[in-house]
């Protein structure tokens, strides 16, 4: 065997600095397990269709399961030399049974055998990032059942605008993770194909069968194009795609709890225990993060925009470029799944100052609305309504009062039919409860109801593709 | 009136160059059929509601009917002072039919309607684009079954590597072309919700029925969310992502058009109506649309890029920065719109000169890999077959010959096992036909046969939403 | 001549859609003078070099100029089968002067000529834009004159940190608007330099002068590598790059008039004529300058992002992708100059709630730091001044109860050596002035003087070049 | 001491989950000799001002030498829960020399320190890419005088366009990088600012000396405004702007390379030492390093707009999101670095194959031009000509013959006054010469000599540069 298991053709040895610029093992070696999972299954269908013996397929089997057991077991080195995982792997196997090792390499190329991996560990990785997504929104559901009736100011343009629920937030987020979820479990189902037997970039001469090894790795089925296969990469533009969606959404809610954090605001204290101090102020205590998961943000997007680059204007079939792909999505996953883990418990933890947020909606003319449609319903156009209260606002501002400090006299000089029901009309409980109860049901608690058979659902999809990944993994003697 | 809807609180008009920087009007025209369609369905909702009468809806639906018509006849003029569209057709229809035209507006804001007119408009370009999409497939499904049996090099790293079927080729970018239709499908059921009743962020204190306009409009559902319903844009981005694919996908096909357009490889020509000359060059014929349609991915990506950038951050609910989501968003539906549009009949009128291709086949030792393949099955293992054919490789190189040039002999000092029978495998014909026939079923074959059978679903989801659309433009009196 | 003044060699007309799809004269009659005023020059320099004749030369110069005139008086049309402005201008001048304009593109490309066309257009942009920044930063040196003693807190993660100057903020932007100013210049020498004469890609074989027309056109120089002549678009890169960065900073400076808007802060209020109200909440006044500012951010970075991607792994030389690059910058130019020429009078008018400001510094222990510091001087090392402190803070909290509130005798219980001294270190006015005089000199005013004389270089710079600009127009008998 | 440095106020241990989360000693540990540089200098600045003892300032030198030896040596480890470099090394300090490594902390914050930092090492990078940017260019530079006269066929639309000489092909590239190292040392004055002194957002009460350390750094100034120097990242943005436009004239390189090495144009060869082979195809010998130079643009555009959307609409002055800008500068750092390197063997290694690139300028037409400005000199307006000659070329091609093959009879058919002259005309060897040499002066020539000059003034830039950082880390005992 020369150094390079490719290296027939050539005259002289790759420079040194070319096999460091070159190799992916670095980063590549995150999907270890994959790479065998995979080469058990490609060489169980070699000897399924006579292309290897039983004999050779047992050696095989029992080679890639002593190497996995190593890999756990931190025993193992990779080596630059050795490019890439798939080499690396090859040559322990050789290392290990001698000459039949390189027997595992027939009717496959490192073109699909890296889509094969990739397709792999994102599968995974989808499934726990929506286990992940699943627990913050329990969490959220948790906090809406609890906040039920704190009210708040709701903002437009950061002016406070009307009142709302402290559940009416929460639940908007829930509304976000839930389509996060939903969009992740339909890109699963792209994401679970096989492109493993499109070898180099148009399949091989061997007669092999390229639905068994899909089966055996519980994918729901195969690239039937061959160039596509290995020129594919639109699976993982989609998750980054989602994943830059989900961190903008927590980079909204960041953005709110940093707000809330703050002195002007204060309406929540987040636990000491999630938050840090700064080198020289004594009397600081920074919520840091969410300021970094704002800031990260930044990073997936540059994610995203890096592969959407990498694709562009590149010819069929696979091109080296490929390779570029991989760094950016285990950093985008890593990312999101440590900002969504650390959100849970951070949330769970944090301390809603109720009485700073009923206080704050008391100035601001957060009942202006409900006022006008209650001209309205005296008889006003809308945009008659609207003009009158603008104006009654306007002489409160200059008064520095609020609309029901105005006596009756006062607010008739506006508009004559206002009665003494006005009232009740401007007490802020009212607004926010005759907003709520529409048609006697109300719609926080229809949208909580929802949320939760959402969750649900999800927890079903969840448990089904747990299983089957265990079921994939564990025949190959792999932990999941 | 006063000058501004909203003005009542105001102690001074808007500066003219405010007016101006905020004004949507010139861009958010586009949606004018959309904002009038959503009025209809409102004021029926207003009426069924009772809060206003069967009369002033009457008079609501009538008014609204007539500036449709004048828009349709090119007859009205928009008004940077009026802001927006929202405000300039309330304008018109005040000047049309009187102060009733005040009452349209209740229990709605700007911050849902806008949000409604985007979904609108947004689910009636995706189906449009869905259908030149599926028109794309079917040219290219043409043209794989025309070329089904011409031969050129399949390349990866743009070196000669195995031989195709030029068939498997175009396939691939159908199969492309399928993930992009399937996505929309997928995307349009987040966009077909109606936001319309969220108000401001929270809805109001009039018994409204946010189902019935839900229902008049073809919705399939609502957001439930009130403070979402105004402030999220998730459908807007996935859209764009998704489009960033296709121009993706179309990027690439671009650059092997004008890869094979070039003199060097010359293994297309591009008909003389799809190409444009040099003003100093008289004798250039230029590849200028898969040019302009490469350089157009920056846009759209671009675009995607904007809207990410503008969500960043930002707190609940509705934020003035929304505004600055619908030029990047019409910007893209036109540009994927043109190019999808143009590539159809320039597909269609290319012509391929199948010569130059089955004669690029015969230089590159393309058959290098059946011949290690062959290697394997007189019983070496792969990497040694590797390895040997390595080696004759160079051997042919420093010689200047092609594999089946060297004799039998000289074949046997690599390997001496290698019999008569490698006369056959290195045929090119005989290369491709193995690795395209399996297990007596060509693959080519089946790939085409279920590209058409996907194309076939995905005009059938089309029909099903056009005739919806048709159904809910007509009910009000509009024209898709 | 033919339909098309390129169209000797082609046996078809162009389709109808690739006119469309191929016509820039939508967007690139934007450079309509700049156009005409490099046809002026490059006329001359035929004349000069004797290409042309003189009696020509005039016969040209005159057409230009009434197309010119035509321009400005509003009078001409442009054709989208004439594709872009070049030829536009052409068969507009062959209509006026017949024959003779046929001479005109001699010696030149389109390739050249539209890459003259943006050199000039964006030099004369971005010295607007150098204007624009200038007034920007006098109107914040004049508020931070005018706010040289208002004392508010500074933020560190949104957290109420140390006190401040208000000047001290002011000047932090103008810090950063005149790096973006000094890049600007940089960048305009970059911008400055004439591709004319490259012609296709490699000259011609007239014997021209292409020094004569850049010096006519108040050129730095040319670009003596033709190749590169007709490919770069760095400058338009580099442009779009610092672009974004001034976006960044005025949606930074956004954020704050954002925050600072709200009822929680109530640091500010924008004027009534920089604001707009809501269409349902009567009460509402929103800053929407600075919202819509902090939106635009994004399609700036987008438009950056559009030209990255544009050229990426094109080839020499020119590639028709390039049209694309104007739209982007087009679009870059105008929101960078309606953006920065709006904050001007916006913040003019501003006005500062200086009591809220001062209120606010009172809580949140910013004098903690001083403390610290304080303690360092009565001999503790920094560490356990940090930590004493610290816990000081901490029992504070817990009493509800400021630092200053606390006796001597409890301070002392905390670090033995604190004196009655600490009383005068704990007042917030002789915090701030104690961090302004260092070294008998104030830093604030030091800042404040030598920004004074960075715009005062600036503007000379400005009037440098807006001399040469009128110069080269008038000589033409264009305005600038 | 307590757990963590600023823990005095806390009531809780932070989280592991956060410390985690927080931590950025895993990626700043980068900047080790510039943290412990900063410290050198600051210590010396506090012993000059009087804030420590000569003898105290002694035991800092000393401590802090101790640690950069250690950390050559490789002796030291980082903490998690030390969360950053500074607070790592603090805590070395105070395990070495007691208490009184709490006092280097005096007048100095993270905020301020991690901007020194950063300033300090990127402005070390900047110097060692311009030296590889001068080394790259240098190579070109040879590689065009070598070339000086191979004449290969010039591109537009990738379309054969007229003929060039291969040196002004390198002198394209020279062109690029030059502009790229001019950026980088205007760059490299706003990066050569020293923050330090700025302490959290506001300075210090302590009678610091800003000048002194700046000084003693060989920093060309510092920032007066101290909330811009904790916030301000833009000399990070404007490297990774100026290096993302490096990367895409890299990738510009790199598609001509791949092109060249395909079969299709074998212009050149790359050498055996920078390509790679196949695991499947034993044939292959793929232009790895280009294409990954290519793929990897990707991430340096990632990368910029990772920062653009970081700073996006954060307030003033320091948040913690900025501590994601260290990442994406590191990776871009070393991807520039590492693509620049590479590239200069393989350049200085790839065989011209330079009769294939003469031969190709035979087919294409492209002495048309010459001709048509021929035509112009025989008495043709340009337009005349261009349209004569383009009904030539169409004649040609359908006769399938080269212009130069038609007899001057049939040449006078298109135009009367076409003389015998016109075969030298024709010539492409005439063809090149003519566009070269203008004025009596090689074009190719002077631009050959005027970038040799450039890059002498950038050496010399260089050489001061690289003297100034030896001087500095010296002084305190560090190799640079």
């Amino acid at each position: 065997m020369s150094a390079k298991l490719w290296a027939g053709r050539f005259s002289k040895p790759t420079d040194a600095s070319v096999e460091q610029y070159n190799a992916s093992i670095t980063f590549d070696n995150t999907m270890v397990y994959e790479d065998i999972l995979g080469s058990h299954a490609h060489a169980a269908m070699l000897a399924k269709c006579g292309i290897i013996t039983a004999a050779e397929n047992e050696q095989l089997q029992q080679g890639l399961q002593q190497i996995s057991k190593k890999v756990t077991e931190g025993k193992i080195t990779f080596q630059i030399a050795d490019e890439d995982i798939h080499m690396n792997i090859e040559r322990m196997l050789h290392e290990s049974i001698g000459d039949v090792a390189g027997k595992l390499h027939t009717a496959r190329s490192r073109n699909d055998q890296v889509a094969l991996d990739i397709h792999l560990y994102l599968r995974k990785q989808i499934v726990e990032i929506v286990e992940l997504l699943t627990q913050l929104q329990n969490t959220l559901l948790t906090m809406a059942k609890e906040h039920r009736h704190v009210i708040l100011p709701g903002y437009t343009h950061l002016q406070r605008a009307q009142p709302i629920y402290l559940a009416q937030h929460w639940l908007a987020y829930v509304a976000m993770l839930q389509r996060d979820s939903t969009r992740l479990q339909e890109i699963w189902l792209r994401v679970n194909q096989s492109p493993l037997g499109a070898c180099a970039l148009t399949g091989t001469t061997f007669t092999t069968d390229r639905h068994y090894v899909a089966e055996q790795l519980g994918f729901d089925g195969i690239y039937l194009n061959t160039l596509d296969a290995v020129s594919d990469r639109d699976f993982i533009i989609e998750f980054l795609a989602s994943s830059a969606i989900t961190m903008m959404h927590l980079s909204r809610l960041s953005e709110e709890l940093i707000l809330w954090s703050s002195q002007e605001f204060n309406f929540i204290t987040l636990d000491d225990a999630f938050c840090t101090g700064s080198s020289i102020m004594p009397q600081k205590k920074n919520p840091d993060v969410p300021e970094l998961a704002r800031g990260k943000t930044g990073r997936v997007y540059g994610a995203l925009f890096t592969l959407l680059t990498l694709l562009k204007g590149l010819p069929l079939a696979y091109n080296k470029d490929l390779q570029e792909d991989k760094e950016p999505l285990f950093d985008t996953i890593k990312t999101l799944r440590d900002t969504l883990a650390i959100y849970i418990p951070l949330l769970a933890t944090l301390k809603v100052n109720s009485a700073n947020m009923r206080a704050a909606v008391n100035d601001g003319y957060l009942n202006a609305t409900v006022l006008a449609e209650y001209l309205v319903r005296c008889g006003a156009t809308f945009r008659v309504a609207h003009e009158v209260v603008g104006k009654m606002v306007a002489h409160c501002v200059a008064k520095k009062c609020r609309l029901e400090d105005l006596s009756l006299t006062e607010m008739q000089k506006f508009y004559p039919a206002i009665s003494e029901e006005v009232r009740q009309v401007l007490s802020i409980e009212n607004t926010v409860a005759a907003c709520d109860v529409k048609n006697h049901l109300s719609v926080v608690d229809t949208d909580l109801a929802q949320r939760e058979q959402q969750v649900q659902k999800d927890e079903a999809w969840l448990a089904a593709k747990q299983g089957l990944l265990v079921a994939v993994y564990t025949k190959f003697g792999l932990a999941k």
